[in-house]
């Protein structure tokens, strides 16, 4: 019954990669608590790197002086 | 002053739809915890099926395979 | 499969009372969007009134001054 | 280390505000807290008109009667 | 730089379940998606069973009548 | 109308340093966006620090090792 939310920045994740992620988040929270996979929800967002920021400036921006 | 979050598949829900159920949502709480509606603010999230996952796999794939 | 939040402050809402919150949002959602309620998820976040601003202010200042 | 989510209705920020909302934000919270800037995420959610409600009705309606 | 918030009803989960499960959702952001392990976030809520509803009830009921 | 969460550890944040929080973040919102602070909407949550996680580890752990 959890519920995962794995927020990242949109840089072209595919589709492949983001199943693998669901499959992998779920199977670790039935091995560690034994959660039940039927209904484990994960919920994936992608977020503009203008919508982010770390360290007090965007991820645009860190990325344009190559941080 | 309530904050509610509706997370769902985006898979066509109409303009429409989200009005009767931002009306819902806040009728409810006004009727159940006698909350001001003026003040209580409904957020809907619309998430592609590629990024919502259930049952360790992603709805696009279940879809696909009749589930 | 939807997925929903209901942030409100914590000032003794009773089990009961958030039982009936769980029920009415599961039957809105399906009878809006047509969702399953077997997977419908409802979380019920209660929060400090310390901790939650408006107009900003703390609830708890708020309170004090009769707002 | 803090994690800021910030959602606003998508009504025409610039990437050059959400950048200083970015700064703005992760300065406060070192002024306040003492919290270290660069471990302190921000992230930005723009959230159409149609799925943000408030007073019972979507943003949208509202813009349309002059509220 | 990803957030991800796990949500789980308040079951007695322990400090080594909960490290367990921060090591492995990092490494498989790693894995599957290059993330730096150094800057992934994750936060675990735990919720209380009456405040966590599926199918339209609480889990405190649905624990009563053994589903 | 904006609503914002500040996710933080558990580490003795004083109702005062709570309230500057919402009252900055209330400001900052006016003057970058002209958001109307009636109904900007601030919630501060503590985590616990077993329940945060960074680097792969959680921060009661990484605090012990003097990180």
């Amino acid at each position: 019954m959890p519920y995962v939310n794995i927020r990242i920045t949109r840089e072209g994740a595919s589709a492949e990669q983001k199943a693998r992620l669901i499959r992998g988040v779920t199977e670790l929270l039935q091995a560690t608590l034994g959660k039940n996979p039927a209904t484990t929800v994960v919920v994936i967002d992608e977020v503009d790197t203008d919508n982010w920021g770390i360290g007090g400036e965007s991820v645009t921006a860190r990325r344009k002086t190559g941080k």
